[in-house]
């Protein structure tokens, strides 16, 4: 697989709530940062902050609009969607994705704190 | 020039606040979208923008730490830095950018409305 297709892999098992899949395809040392909240490291902060999220959410569709690659460096944008209390919560990000060989060793997500409190709250 | 080089282009030119030359680099429809904030149109809309903006800026200073391109898609993860009031103010941000021909059609800002607001306010 190319940086491209492990990065949309990560994103569709992280969609089905499948950690062990995620998880096998980040470094252990990942850098999982998102901008305006916090960074966490490896498998097990991955799954402290996507488990019980996602865990309230129904549906998970993480939508890419375009994503670009070179060398190690994939980023995209897309609409991060959420069903949650019976309806879709929706969130602009733009993700930066740096591999190490064949596993995602930082993962940064760009949005706005204000539009996704707004989203996740209704 | 490839896409990517006419975004360094672009954005080299607005930290010399040299509004000619940047907007001779956009599409007269482009769309410029500062995602926690709003959207602005063409020439006019961009220098309605940034121009105040940038004339309250000493130095002007955005680091690009990596951009990637494909045909017409660039995106890139940078510091935008201005010197305001003798310190200077950092605000992370991921930029998508679409050219149509070799002129920018689209631009689309990603960060944190908080992060930007806390910046510029010291």
């Amino acid at each position: 697989m190319t940086p491209g297709e492990i990065v949309t892999t990560f994103i569709r098992a992280l969609e089905r709530k499948d950690f062990d899949s995620a998880c096998s395809l980040i470094t252990d040392d990942c850098e999982y940062d998102n901008v305006p909240f916090a960074k966490v490291y490896g498998p097990d902060g991955l799954r402290g902050v996507l488990e019980p999220f996602l865990a309230n959410c129904g549906g998970v569709d993480w939508v890419i609009h375009r994503q670009v690659e070179a060398g190690p460096v994939v980023m995209n944008e897309r609409t991060d969607r959420f069903e949650m209390g019976g309806r879709w919560a929706e969130l602009p990000v733009a993700g930066l994705f740096v591999l190490r060989g064949d596993k995602i060793a930082l993962w940064r997500d760009y949005f706005d704190q204000g539009q996704f409190t707004k989203a996740v709250s209704g």
